[in-house]
């Protein structure tokens, strides 16, 4: 089971939490025991898994990739977004979840984020899930 | 087949080699071609492959990942301990090996550590088993 | 099916675009729908995802990432190439990329690379492709 889900995002730089819409396909595949496949197919936005309790924990997350990759005058992409290209690629682009009992095993504090470094954009997710 | 590993942590950061217990699941599983999912059910603890024979290695790998991100006066995170999760995304939490003749297809200087980075902890790692 | 590939790189650092040769290993297959895995059993080369149009993207990455992690002289590894293991690590060994009508879902845009920090050397990349 394959699902394709749209994620609009609202600034430059963010995490987005998704891990509501991931748990919601989980749930509409009615697998128990399997794994579930997250995958960005874009190149200027990632996927991570991180605390979506405190959402300072993010703020502080994504401040930090600006600060270790600024935009450069030394990029030669003529389209300027080199530095989103690279964060994206630090934070990488999916995820393999193991399902049981039709949960994500996921830790108490783990979510799943969208990572957007070029935005606002409209974004895809893929997500597939399959049954052991 | 899917099992928890318990790992205690000693330190505040380290990487901590994992190889031998993850070749234990695999033998004990006796799927002889198939793949060995691994992932960290935590926001504070990471996955990463890496070389396991010089122990020099993990150490300038964690002293270099202390320096990128050093704990900063500007985190907003009450916790105090941002730095740790923005390292544990910067190593990612997650590796999926392919098994051939019952061994990981890992080459030979390649092992599977647990990277600590708000430790000592006890922490869990998840390995599921899929044949083929 | 399991395949695996050897690419030979030209300098000591570079992201070299093997898009074309995962996608001739799914069309071997025959896979209408699954999942493809693509694993680095190496210790100082990596594996990413991303824009193989301009290739100024690239350059600039590989730059950006040479700059985040000079070789020290405090490193202890007496192989010298500590800064090319923990390149590695950030850029990450694996990539999951589901498989519909027979090919890879990568966005338009999106490309996988083989990322060499410590060459010129002779690579492996393991492609193992799973029907659904």
């Amino acid at each position: 089971m394959i699902s394709e889900l749209t994620v609009s995002t609202g600034n430059r730089t963010e995490l987005i939490d998704i891990t509501g819409l991931i748990q919601d396909v989980v749930r509409e595949s009615e697998v128990s025991s399997g794994l579930c496949y997250v995958f960005v197919p874009h190149t200027t936005a990632g996927l991570t898994l991180n605390e979506n309790w405190d959402p300072a924990v993010r703020d502080d997350a994504i401040r930090t990739f600006d600060e270790l990759v600024p935009q450069s005058p030394a990029f030669r992409h003529a389209e300027g977004n080199s530095s989103a290209h690279i964060k994206a690629m630090l934070l990488g682009f999916s995820a393999v979840i193991p399902i049981e009992s039709g949960n994500l095993m996921t830790g108490t504090w783990q979510g799943v984020f969208l990572g957007e470094f070029d935005g606002p954009r409209r974004r895809k997710v893929i997500v597939k899930i399959v049954a052991d």
